[in-house]
């Protein structure tokens, strides 16, 4: 097969999309795909924020921040939370989403999503475009229907969406 | 819904799964899922990689490495490539695939993927289990298959492959 040098790009994809909940007495959200986990001991995740977003302030005055899964059927909120500003506008009453307490963390949760990670900010890496915000792990919440009889989170049970190159996709089958 | 608080873990998925190259005369191969784009300006990914793995050595030593987007039929290379080290076996041979010359980067590019992303490593940050790479995308390259009318990367074009919690998964309908 023939290969084509092509300029440096964002070519890294699927990845996730997530709804990133925070701020404190005024929460907002902001629909992220520029994140990752990073470490598995203690688990870390990286979320990548603009420094001219609001979010990006809420996140750096608090050094919290709850990561909340996204299912395909929330669509529509992931959307509408990744192009309009949480500076003019509360996104959980625009979206009719409903805030929930989380567990160790102040931000709050996003109830319709079946899973969170509440983050506590370890490290903020200048990048250029984007701030890299390495935040522990520490604690995760889920829907009681995502649990198996074990009381483990089954992944399987819930529909969860990827994003690609401007498009989002549900999860196919497993191979 | 009920809410369950669990302990911290790294729940959060889908990710993508990539074949990491590195190394230059003794070229290696290694399975990520700890992976992601940082930023946009520069483009830059980060890969997370245990300081005992052989391919973190090549990588700490070049200060390159290149991530390989594999697709659903490259599935028994991405689970080999994760379960064998490369102190033991070349894995180009064990898996019958091909190293490719990069365009701006020593260690090759997986010919069988038909998207590489050449990578400079600008971060090395210790974080536990994982130290993350934050790598500057110096060069992409596509398989002229994937490229469309105007010679842009068609992402479509292609099965990719997810990873969620212990399995892969085909990409689904994008929505």
């Amino acid at each position: 097969m023939n290969k084509v040098v092509q300029r440096p790009a964002t070519a890294l994809y699927p990845v996730p999309v997530v709804l990133v909940s925070c701020g404190d007495a005024r929460p907002n959200i902001i629909t992220l795909a520029w994140v990752g986990t990073l470490c598995s001991e203690p688990p870390m995740v990286g979320i990548a924020v603009r420094p001219s977003r609001f979010s990006h302030g809420l996140i750096r005055a608090t050094g919290e921040f709850v990561v909340n899964l996204p299912t395909a059927s929330l669509l529509s909120v992931v959307e509408r939370c990744g192009t309009v500003s949480g500076r003019q506008v509360d996104k959980f009453a625009l979206c009719g989403i409903t805030p929930a307490p989380a567990s160790a963390v102040r931000p709050p949760l996003i109830a319709e999503c079946p899973l969170h990670l509440e983050c506590r900010v370890r490290h903020t890496i200048p990048l250029g475009s984007h701030d890299l915000f390495v935040g522990e792990v520490m604690a995760v919440q889920a829907d009681e229907a995502l649990l198996d009889a074990r009381g483990e989170v089954d992944f399987q049970r819930a529909e969860w969406l990827c994003y690609i190159a401007g498009r989002y996709h549900r999860l196919g089958e497993h191979l």
